[in-house]
């Protein structure tokens, strides 16, 4: 077959589906309140962060110019390093210039064909890529099941072994069972690596850390810069001996450009409000609680609600509604959800006024309630 | 074995082959010429361009808060694609947070188990990162051998077929035949995926334009953002349904979070001078052909000299050396070089005054004549 008829195939597959998905730019400043994206504690516009991410721009340059590994470590990212590390309780921190790559790093520097990796049926795309691109035996584990991730680790004993988890799944946003999962690694000496996507910031320090388990040598973190961060970037925490490893052997660090000056003095700006204003995570609490309470769906571990809806159809169709009513929302369709249904996904995030807040919620529990 | 005896092993082979890796941070302001980086244009520092991403960062926050397909696509990513399709010759453009997703995306989007990549045996390393994501049927054929890449072609008749090849190799420096190459995907109905990393800016707005192939719907271009437009970021330029399908289904792109603004601002605003000002691709050639003159190496198509060492002691030598006296050059060592020579690397960028090249040729002569 050739590309165009191919390309055309295909198309008209995602449309006849109904998945057809279309980028929808925004302007600066639209009068919509936007309970879709990721800026959970709404870091991205505060003050502090914008000024440090303009000031990094005009006193650094607009890039690094280089690999981190040539001329592309600034001062900057030990500075942000240090701050993620300290805040997260880990010996060490280094970033990447998106989380997708601390993820593709992390796997695809530890594990090989002679190691197996076991994996979390929902874990996000970017640690499933890492998989491929690792060759390592894979096992993938029903979702949040230690008994499974236990019997995997049995199967193989004396093979260097990962395990891969989230701390809040995206799609479901239910959390791992973390000191059930760090107990069994330990106990077969095992890695276990929590990409901390979405608790970081929503839980101040991350869940890791709520279990007491920073620090510890054999529970490896991932976090992003780009949610409650609000701005762009990743960065693995652990022992300095894995970094080492990583900054020595990981393709996807070793062979990209480094963090944007600008990125990174906003992450270190955020990071330290973050830390400051704990208030901000209480908010997004109180909220996810409230609205799941209202829309009786269980209360997420993180800050985003996920509403099953009856068909992707009616999942598009509910967010068109919320948008006239100016109330932005997001959609889970497939292929990004990893039992094929579509949900609603609402953020519960600290960035929007109470006034707000309050208006998108009547707003959600009219439309919901209509199409359920 | 256990992790940590692993790491431990990594390590000391590592340090054995003398080939450990370091990070040196570098402060905003030293006083070294730097001739190591891929700041081709020096636009990283021109006044327009960090003005251009201090005030986004202060219009539209640090970061876009979702991924593109949610509310991470901001009007001003529609600009920047606009523009760099306009200079490119190119139907249409799309960004990624990073050139490597960038090249993840393209093949991994096109290219599956039932099509067939034939690869240059000295592309990037995300190019390989994204053929063996692909789970494609894969031909490495010898460096620029368009009679190979031909026979590959000819071997498997009716199967969707993708050639990959950058426009000015990295290590090398050479060019790639493109339009031969060009011609004999045309021939065989198969799709020239041309990575323009360094080609872009060095030549204006490329090799792929240069040679009258820019918007020929089977040659798609990718390119970064994060070297001649001194900024962050890749692209994926060519025809709309390409461009269409990787919104749909580019894993890189749909879980990723958008391009931050600050980042796009800069690579437009740089983009903008970069056609306003011609001149300083002039410079770049002036230099790489003096300077290969006097060190008596073959001129490079791109910005970067190689300058083949004797081992990778020697290379990392030199490079200390210079730095002694003031000059910041990179160092190829394995496993960054495809054929395992060692070699500096001299970026002849348009970024430092002319005084402080002449100052740096000058040291690198006498330095380099010493070793080889």
């Amino acid at each position: 077959m050739g590309w165009q008829s191919w390309l055309d195939g295909a198309a008209a597959a995602r449309e006849e589906a109904g998945l057809t998905r279309r980028l929808r730019p925004r302007g600066p400043d639209d009068d919509v309140v936007d309970l879709a994206g990721n800026d959970y504690l709404g870091l991205s516009r505060h003050p502090e962060v914008r000024r440090a991410a303009a000031d990094a721009a005009l006193l650094w340059g607009a890039g690094t110019g280089a690999s981190r590994l040539v001329t592309g470590t600034l001062t900057l990212h030990g500075e942000l390093e240090a701050e993620l590390a300290d805040w997260l309780g880990q010996p060490g921190a280094l970033t990447f210039s998106t989380g997708y790559h601390a993820n593709l790093s992390i796997v695809g520097a530890l594990a090989d064909r002679t190691a197996h990796v076991i994996s979390d049926a929902h874990i996000h795309a970017s640690l499933i890529d890492a998989v491929r691109l690792s060759r390592a035996q894979l096992t993938v584990v029903p979702h949040n099941n230690v008994a499974a991730v236990h019997a995997a680790l049995a199967a193989r004993p004396g093979v260097r072994s990962l395990v891969l988890a989230e701390s809040v799944y995206s799609v479901l946003g239910d959390e791992a069972p973390l000191a059930e999962l760090a107990e069994v690694c330990r106990a077969y000496g095992a890695l276990l690596v929590v990409d901390e996507a979405h608790g970081v910031g929503v839980h101040g320090p991350g869940l890791v850390h709520r279990h007491g388990l920073a620090g510890r040598p054999h529970v490896l973190v991932t976090a992003t810069l780009s949610k409650s961060l609000g701005s762009q970037g990743g960065a693995v925490l652990g022992p300095r001996a894995v970094l080492d490893h990583l900054v020595n052997t990981a393709r996807p660090f070793i062979f990209d450009t480094g963090l944007a000056p600008a990125s990174a003095a906003a992450a270190l700006a955020a990071a330290r409000v973050a830390r400051a204003r704990p208030d901000l995570a209480d908010t997004i609490r109180a909220r996810v609680t409230g609205l799941a309470h209202t829309l009786d769906v269980p209360a997420p571990a993180g800050a985003v609600l996920s509403v099953p809806m009856p068909s992707p159809e009616a999942a598009v169709g509910a967010q068109a509604d919320l948008l006239t009513e100016g109330v932005r929302v997001g959609c889970f369709r497939p292929p990004s959800v990893p039992d094929g249904v579509s949900r609603l996904r609402i953020t519960a995030g600290a960035g929007v006024t109470e006034e707000e807040w309050e208006r998108a919620t009547k707003a959600i529990d009219s439309v919901v309630g209509e199409v359920r």
